[in-house]
């Protein structure tokens, strides 16, 4: 057996097994795993010495927003150069970014427009999810199913955001379109109509602090919304993705719609794991670098989901990498977003911080195992997404798509080593054991010891219908 | 003492007690509850003998429909006049209906509308919930506020109907109203944007039959909208009433708001009890009798019921009374009705019916007991709508409205005997023990052996603010 | 007519009604609920004014323990006479005590046993429950039955207490007789052997301070007795009462079986509303005065209480009054009792409080209304226990057990106006708004403004079956 | 690279992973997963065709019951030569038996007659888990620990079987000393006095047929049981497997323990997927044929379990084989069994239709997909009960413990082709669609196209310490 790049002495992790053994790569997939590859490797392999280290799937981030508009002279802080960039830097292999249909617009020509915005930038593999803002009958009756065919197999809907929120008879016909497909959907669960309800009566009563972001975006908003969105999936008799669930009520939803014995994914974030509602309420607007939605919660709410990733509540943990520059009038602090939280972009950076976080605060800490992790980080979003057995794991036939990681790595978090084109990120100072020193994509080292090494590697990936729609693998 | 009338040898039963007891009537009110009344009446008393007779406070039907347009030619077929007729002859001493806002209508105007079709037609006495159809802010802002100070204090929002259900937005416009002013809020739950799309579904495989009425309405739609309904209570802090549950699951919803320490009242009805989806899949049209929404369910939700009923998840049993005439080009079978379920009108006659079905099928076969049964149908109904304690009760100072029970009258329900404006009842041929023998408003006998023998003696009733919404008596 | 007393000018207040009326009284019965009977009472009638006050059913505490032997040289504070004084303080008209089995002795014998504690001593009516300690063949299949039959008809069983606590067949087979005989089974739900397990844990470690009294009887230990005892009942088929529950997961099973089915009855105490652990915490041993078990929780637990008194979870507020001694050698402080916690006397008094704290806590913060108030206190307990309509109501028939409450009266709690065996009140200088000024025991006023003035009034009431167990009434 | 064996051209699955690759095969283990090794093969490499078939690893039944003792002159129907026999030709490759502690027995006496029991005779290989019957200070402090250390790291205690089950106390004590050795405690969950109390019953009504050995264990019995268990655990504050769970309401009570925070496994069967307490029901005492503990029960409660198949609530699938002839004095027609229920063996074999079974019902009918039934079927077990990673897995270093599963072989179950030694098959007659058609035991082929090719190959396995109790892989 030949090998372009043989791994070596490293231990293998998968989504379930944990074994030493060495990696063999050809032609960007791996062909081998064996004991003493490297004893039979010619004179042209590059051998990587892994020992000590943990061989992983490299992170798939499937919930990552990438230069897309923000309205209102805002501006995201990440095109894909940064963004895949920093992606890398955190042991990305692949990031699944959304491709936002404007309202009117054909969802090829967003596409084609994404496709540009993306074309020679990506530092790691890409693959988009359409967000569906205008569901005309022409959208989801010619143009949808033609896109799933093509391999564009999710697609995002929103609950909130005016502007991009659906009204439940348009969330119905997106998900009638899906069933009748085979596209997977996401859904961004809280109600708007609640919390345009709660700004307005902060604002009357002069309460415009960053901290009041949360206070308008309660828990039962997102509650209801989740049990809205689990009820109309049921009624149409199509399975769907909770994102970034934050709190322990809206995860008994998923529990709840499961022992109905629907057929739902659900994902968290590290924001819901390590920041708090106290987070925004730092001096003058400095929370307003915690502002997202949902927003992050409180100390139970984080153990709940904490439970929820060990216990299999949630089958995804994404970043939902939003970034916007702090002290920047594009930015968080742009002259509207000042004088009131109504204004502050909703979105933190998290592509880069995503798997050393959980491994920091997950495996090292013994919450999760080591092929939990994997799973949650990488293989889940493969499959779940399509992109299985091509992506997500070290299996034999598998692109070689490889984190190299050093599980006794000790790091501290600061906004520099991140390489996101943002001014900060919101866990600044935050001591992380773990780190991946080496990231390979199609074989190819692109990330080695904090430093990309091999620029504009990405390549777009079409996927395939998600399992979870019926097709099993 | 004197008295214009007194009750003697009667058992009488109010939502806490059962005692032997004379009662002693004097300008409409009930003055004395004591042993041997009759033995000190003057010669111009009036004796009833009550021997062998439950003396309980008439009957409050808390949700009833008269006289309301119903659009596209189709005619309701009750108006004040026959709908508070059948009310008396089944033992009722008050209804509160509905007064419908048309879109753009202020609601002073729709109530000198509907005090006009019930000005000297009304055999019992009345009262009205407002329908808020178009929430402006000038309704909620400055027409509603003065509506509750004059006595209007309840009124009712749906969730399903095209051209009556409101937005969420509008809801919670709604309920912030409410809260500001002390209104008590009822709501309908069924998600209209669900039943459309079923209905689409259904329309395009073919499926016409009444039945489909049902399977387009689905528990799913009704617990959701349920979930929706509290949750946007518990945003905006205010109590609500949830009517009309027909099972398990949206009482499951109606649990889980009080156990988070909501202030909810919860409603059913006879026909959650006693009719099943199977009875809208008779021969022909004849399902079409039972066409309501929501539709009755199947024989565990009747059982989730009768518990909801004895166990307190329900405080209120209403009729829901809604009558159209069957064989009818205006009602049930209408031109476009015959055609497909959904232009049948939703609704059913029930008004006389209601409480010798809770008596017969609930006290008489021991599922609850003569309190809660006066509870459930008049005391809870005057104390949650603000008529306590004029209404409601046999007590000291009450108004004398009562009814008289022979709890051992045996009957089979025919259409003939309720008196309605419809040409049908849904439960002809039901065997009833249990039967109102009289009926006293205000101290006159209005009713005696299934005849009016008082016509027009009904007033209109202006009621205090529900003590749900935090004015304790 | 002619009465031996009449209440003039008051408000009388029911389970389910607020009104104004006199009440007349002749032969320790009310005969009369009417406007003006002062004007017809004749000169050897008593006038009592109760211009302001309301006029109530007398408390009935259905959970008091008197003169129960304690073992180990322990001395309850409380016999028949000091018991009911202090029971007719606080505005209770009975008591129902709990009559102790032996070991090895029948059941008659031990009755005859209480009733010679009780005769002549009691101040207000007082009734008695079986505890089963020896649930022989022979006392359920005979000696039970008889008891039943006699007006004995209720009976409790212990699932923790060394000495008292039944095995699982032990409580089946009595939970059998109940069924075959009607009898109302009272359960104590705490897990025994897991108590024991904990304190053996805590002893090891040197852990005997009175605080660890909670943590030996943590919530999952009543939650599983509370579920055991609940399943064993399901599978017997047969009613109980689930007593003194301290929390929201107990809470919580009672809700779970009613949704199986189940007749439940539930009961929380004031130690559960207004204590929590932190009291057994005090300096020194101080803690020992809050010894009671299920101990005090926490304020959520308080809050969860509190709602199920509202919301119908719980249909009982009772005392279970059970007093010892702080300082004393016989009483918390023995000897063994200072060196652990395990050896502290477990109860507390609070047979004259229970009241006054649900009035003022409850009432006149707007957590319960006036009715429920009743209910709680009195109607519940004698439609449970099978004394009404005797007793727990203010209706024409009833025994005139009446207590005029004074809303506005303010008092500190002290311990010295309790009249008690005890030298300590738990809730020592707890400010409280509203107070029974004057009680009346069939007719006869037997505490008047904090004082006895009728002693040995009290008269032993046999009961009839409950209607929990069927028969309705 | 050299080999002893290459399985060529096959599909090898693991708990996370399917893919095409070639396994080599030196010294009984794994120690190539690759393309084309064949190629490279020497001439004294053994090469398996393994196209179109599946290479996964051997099943491991980790709840066999094999030459216990029975009582009562009932002999169980395998030893560990047939039953690992039918092991084998079923598809599994390890199986986890129990050792029974006599009381009073010293648990290395008992573990030296089992391993006498099991010398020689197994063709699988072989584990042990202790049941305690007689938890003295000595066995629970003394013997287990030691025996933990030596690699028996698993026990189990019943809450059923006089003679068998532990009181309280004793799990208790079980319980503690399993924390503190690291051991994993299973449990039967069924409440013995309550099955106990329901037989009375049904003698007494001289109700004695084989059906009524699924009323009297009804769903309550075990769901109390199952509640019990994990409290218990949840106070000890110790990871516990929940075995054979049979229904929707035991189900309930392990998603609570786990939303409390607690570590629980578990475990449901074939039985309870695919036989219902219709099948006790059949003529004469043919029902005796499916008499077993937990007894299956009916359509949902199957529905329920294969959702928590596929959702997660279990972790384990595994057949409780526990083997007794049918038409046999020594077992399910006993003198005794033939006149009541009550004496019929608890048990049915199902040790080789296991994976079948749920290939066939599971895979081949879309309910879980291949990695989920590698999972449920090997690596969860060999994981949980601290096998990984030798056993459980086709990874690098393991041992080559090797399914061949043909997916399209289609079969009809026959009691001949099982070669165990019972006389039936619950499952005669049904329809399998695939099939396991060669074992390798580390390396060595075992089984092939349904015969032993190799007997007497298996050994017995010491074991890791449970990650589950804490220490992480």
């Amino acid at each position: 057996m030949t090998f372009d790049t043989v791994i070596a002495n490293g231990t293998v992790v998968t989504a379930s097994d944990t074994f030493r053994s060495d990696v063999g790569i050809r032609e960007g997939r791996i062909v081998a795993l064996a004991e003493g590859l490297s004893a039979s490797a010619g004179p042209d392999t590059e051998i990587i010495d892994a020992t000590g280290l943990y061989v992983m799937p490299g992170g798939i981030d499937s919930h990552v927003h990438l230069d897309q508009p923000s309205g209102e002279g805002i501006v995201m802080a990440d095109d894909f150069d940064s963004g895949t960039r920093s992606a890398a830097i955190g042991g990305n292999s692949a990031v699944l970014a959304f491709c936002m249909q404007e309202k009117g617009q054909p969802l090829r020509e967003a596409l084609k427009d994404y496709h540009g915005k993306a074309e020679g930038k990506c530092h790691v593999d890409v693959s988009f999810h359409m967000v569906i803002t205008d569901p005309t009958p022409e959208v989801l009756g010619q143009e949808l199913p033609a896109l799933v065919e093509d391999g564009y197999t999710s697609l995002k809907v929103f609950m909130t955001y005016e502007g991009l929120r659906l009204r439940d008879d348009e969330i119905l016909a997106t998900l009638d379109s899906a069933r009748r497909t085979g596209a997977l959907v996401m859904v961004h669960c809280e109600n708007e109509d609640a919390i345009r309800y709660l700004i307005g009566r902060h604002e009357e009563e002069g309460l415009t602090a960053p901290k009041y972001h949360a206070t308008t975006r309660p828990v039962a908003a997102e509650r209801e919304a989740t049990h809205r969105a689990l009820s109309l999936a049921e009624i149409v008799d199509v399975p769907i993705v909770i994102v970034h669930v934050s709190n322990r009520e809206a995860m008994e939803e998923i529990r709840r719609a499961r022992v109905r014995g629907q057929k739902i994914a659900g994902e968290t974030c590290p924001q819901y794991l390590v920041l708090t509602a106290d987070d925004l309420d730092l001096d003058g607007l400095e929370g307003a670098k915690f502002v997202c939605s949902p927003p992050p919660r409180d100390k139970p709410s984080q153990d709940a989901c904490w439970e929820g990733l060990e216990q299999g509540v949630f089958d995804l943990f994404s970043s939902d990498h939003c970034p916007f520059r702090f002290d920047d009038p594009e930015g968080k602090l742009n002259e509207k977003g000042k004088r009131t939280f109504r204004w502050i972009p909703n979105g933190i950076p998290g592509v880069a911080t995503r798997l050393p976080i959980l491994f920091s605060e997950g495996v090292v800490k013994g919450r999760i195992d080591l092929n939990r992790f994997v799973a949650l980080t990488s293989t889940n979003h493969a499959k779940l997404y399509g992109m299985y057995p091509q992506k997500g794991t070290i299996a034999v036939g598998a692109d070689a798509d490889i984190a190299l990681w050093d599980p006794r790595r000790q790091q501290v978090l600061t906004n520099d080593m991140l390489q996101h084109g943002t001014d900060y990120t919101p866990y600044e100072g935050m001591e992380i054991t773990g780190w991946p020193v080496r990231l390979l994509v199609r074989g190819k080292t692109v990330m080695s010891e904090g430093a990309l090494v091999d620029e504009g590697a990405g390549r777009y990936v079409p996927r395939a219908r998600s399992p979870l729609t019926g097709s099993r693998v």
